[in-house]
């Protein structure tokens, strides 16, 4: 659109001039070049981590002082420090931590938003959805597809915490956001449990099946088999310089990512490992699963230990650090990225 | 995530606990629910019309204000009433006014931003993309896809005006915008006028071609053979309640959408249409090619003839008519959202 | 699956074991490993080469001999001189010259193999293609899909002829064949002439269209778009160095082969061009649309002029040379090949 | 091309005729139409069944008989009986049965086809696809993809089975086979065991995957999980009418078939399921892998028990009972037919 470097000088007849074509809700792009195409991705949000530690006694008050009833999903929203309230935890996609107590139920909804559940802690609760209860466990990669009756519950005796992932900011800015509260006797088991895993986990697909949506029909990858692939990859060949060994979470039906707007990937890092710096255009959150280390994002260090999570903003040179062997959950908006032509690495 | 009727009771102790926890960057979802997952799309732009009539004057004025030197690119952009300075038509889209006078050059440069043109009136001018010269004649849409070079020249006699599409917003919110300036002698013509058009615009491609980028590898739509082909469907078939008679631009590789991000659409109102209300969650920007009528969109009418502007936001129900037989070229963020899985429509 | 080397030799005791699992209908794969899995494709067909000087009197014999009502459609086969009758031009595929006669028509009827026609000489012919009439003009490729109503007929007043394509050997081998012979009234034209070129051949498609088949929806790729193409790439670009300037007929749908099963292709030699010897696995059948020149395939020379026919095997090193500028049309079972992950091949 | 009811009288003119083209290899189509163009598919190949207990002491009589060295592969080609000699199982497949003994090795080799091995009984073999070990065990489906190495060799200390599913006829037909024997040193392990199946079968890709070939890079689907799929769908659902429960073997970076060529199935019989009658266009050969019942083809009726071979021709009818529960696994050329938008079923 426009050279950033422009400046046109003001003078009372341009002014004069930009008020009246303002009049018209008319703006001359030539006074907002560099805003309107900067040189590079120019994130409005931050590199942030939050300790699961801090988190935890507050998640825990959160289930006394609000009832399941009240709150529909006990939630709580990691809202990235430099964007107003409720803006995301990047522009385009939140992480949120849920609580759920034991005998505590969330009712059945749906809504256009894609939903991840990456399991924390404790044991006992499951997801609904599509009338198959998806059993969980620390470590499990969940979806809730796009419009699909989801509602949860918790047979356990424990709290049982996830973290959710939504790209609500890029459903936002499209307008494309619909929601139906639950039905009368909506979140009934229709379908056994296991089912969804046994039918489409196994590299193989029923006959008749032709798919009906965007998300992957496989909505359950437990913790056990995808760690142990990364196992797998770890004894077969060395790490990569930047990622370590890296897998992304893939449809079955069709090889590409689980979710139509975003990239989910889980990978390890080898005790002692000091990645590259590396920098993409997909923001993207960051869980740790297992082990110890830090990120450098730019010129700061992030600590981490298990269970904390952090964010990478968009083009930030970052480089991943393990003191132990270390396994990162991870999830951005790469998937909306690559679809539209739009993804870019940098690596050394 | 949340059921929209949700009201949670605000206490003292709750409200110290938001505010605890506020330290730490983390907000309860529950209070918010209804701004974070609304029952449908709630747009917050408005539905509007620019006339052309009233534009032309500001758009020449503009010629003799600023000099096409000072200002890169002379462009004024249509700003949604309803959204502050420089937000866009649309929340992903803008719609923009360029001018160029008889003599002047605009520099190469290059973006991620993928832009098209529609050419509203004059002639002579040219854009050069990829070191190619393509014509532009009134109602040809022309594209330059993403990060390829362009610049426009302009050897007639008359001032020349484009409508510019842009899908700022979108790459904005993921922020994966690059942009580079003019390369010293960037903008010569390396292949011959019409290739692109002969090369890729005839039903052939190149025998050892491959898809290099999301985007067309045809640029150049001329009107006279869009238009010619509205003639043949009208004259095949009677026009859809909704849309009369209506076509997308498509990449001829793929048969998919010419840009990655965004639908390019033309279609024919017959004299005397009516249409059925209708209405689909990508928000679109209206060109009037030919003849009047009006849109009424929600509760509001919007009387367009030649060369007008109209947007119509996401999920506003609306319905055109034409008093004289219409084309309407338009283009909207479909193409992103329907890759998404996320577009949807209601028709009687 | 063997080694082409191996050789076992011979007893009395294995001959008695190889007669006695052949009463179970079992062979024993090690006495015929080099048949079974050549070192290199093995075409059992021939180069050769049909003169339409040749052709053209028998051709106009068939028209005075057989009516069009006994034969339903007058066609001549040209057989591979290698193969035994009615086994094809090449294993998978036929070329067929069709005669009609002023006034004739062929009934509407269907079948499952693909056919094309490349418009040999005469004008005032058609064909009628699901309720559309397809004029035909010399150089014209027109498919009837599988699966797909067509007949023919004639209203000039000169004898009309045309290459046939089909893909016969494929079907008859994946024993895929049906056959529906004509409806009452079933040639009855149901849209307008020029129908399919309009909506499907502008690099445009129906806002609502969605593919229902494998085949093109266009139909029609006229001569003198299909030319303009050629002599645009060879003003853009020097040509290749063994094909000249050569391009492949697309699906406006999808990029991909106008039919499933054959690619279809019109190069362009410039006067004085001499090939580089290529080869590659598809078989091809060519028919000179202009010019003259030779073929050098293997160690022949086959001389060529206008609206000859020539087969190429598969993986036979050729070599195009023009003395004046040429056009050749082509077509060969590659798309088959290609989705198949088979097509190979060799160039300097 | 022609209504295969129309009969042309021969006259004396016109086989003087007929004579004289065939000097030119031209053949007249409307003798032969027929032939030509069958109204359904008209197989030259006949349903057929082999007893595994009639097959295993031949197999063991060949492990006598020829040495793995002279034999290079120890294969029985199940010819089918209204083919000629090494023509195939169907016109398109091979099945075969393979057999290695302990300690002994086949060499490497690689070819254009594909094949598939179903392991029948022994364990302590394996197969070496592209430096990876692969064990095998009873009921493993695993592919030696289209052009890969791939040699055995059996550790343990019993005869070793399996079935070799092969396209030979299909690239036989294409004229696309090439063929390579051993390398010195190339049958030397790369990778760990079971790589292959960690990185590639466990619902995730490496990040940076990007296919190299149109085979599945997944090559071993362990009878186990496959199995329990199968168990998992039959909780889950009544069996389909025809089919049971029937899967179809996925590549995982596709949701395609798992070779390019054939379709792999795998489908579980309730005890007493009596099927409708089924037909469509592939020809398939099944093993039965588990249980007993019989298959009505026609008007024939094959009984099998565990590992029996039988053929089900193109578009024959034919129905499923299982006296006890009952695992079949079957192939066909279906992958093909579906990729040239060919294939068909008829079913109640």
């Amino acid at each position: 659109m426009a050279v950033p470097e422009t400046s046109v000088p003001e003078t009372s007849e341009r002014l004069d001039y930009y008020r009246r074509i303002g009049a018209h809700h008319i703006l001359p792009l030539w006074v907002e070049t560099q805003r309107f195409v900067p040189m590079r991705p120019t994130p409005t949000y931050v590199p942030a981590l939050w300790r699961y530690d801090d988190i935890r006694p507050l998640l825990l008050e959160a289930g006394r002082l609000v009832t399941a009833e009240e709150a529909t999903r006990r939630v709580l929203v990691l809202q990235n420090p430099a964007l107003d309230g409720f803006q995301g935890t990047t522009r385009s996609l939140y992480a949120c931590l849920q609580l759920i107590m034991p005998g505590e139920t969330a009712p059945d909804h749906r809504h256009t938003q894609s939903a991840l559940r990456f399991i924390v802690e404790g044991e006992g609760a499951y997801t609904m959805v599509d009338g198959e209860r998806i059993p969980m466990a620390a470590g499990d990669f969940i979806i809730t597809p796009s419009w699909t009756w989801h509602g949860h519950g918790h047979d356990g005796d424990q709290p049982m915490v996830w973290l959710d992932g939504l790209d609500n900011g890029l459903l936002a800015l499209l307008d494309t956001t619909f929601f139906e509260p639950a039905r009368p006797g909506g979140a009934a088991a229709t379908r056994p449990a296991g089912d969804t895993l046994a039918r489409f986990g196994s590299n193989m697909l029923p006959e008749t099946f032709r798919p009906d949506r965007a998300t992957s029909p496989l909505v359950h990858y437990p913790f056990a088999r995808s760690r142990a692939a990364l196992a797998a990859m770890a004894a077969a060949a060395p790490p990569d310089l930047c990622h370590g060994h890296k897998m992304r979470f893939v449809n079955p039906a069709t090889g590409g990512d689980a979710m139509p707007t975003m990239g989910v990937f889980l990978q390890r890092l080898p005790a002692g490992f000091r990645g590259a710096p590396y920098r993409s255009t997909d923001g993207a959150i960051f869980m740790v699963a297992e082990g110890s280390g830090r990120t450098v994002i730019g010129a700061r260090s992030f600590a981490w230990g298990p269970r904390d999570i952090f964010v990478v903003p968009s083009w930030a040179s970052h480089a991943h650090e393990a003191d132990e062997t270390a396994i990162l959950f991870s999830f951005s908006d790469r998937a909306t990225q690559e679809k539209l032509g739009l993804w870019r690495e940098e690596r050394p």
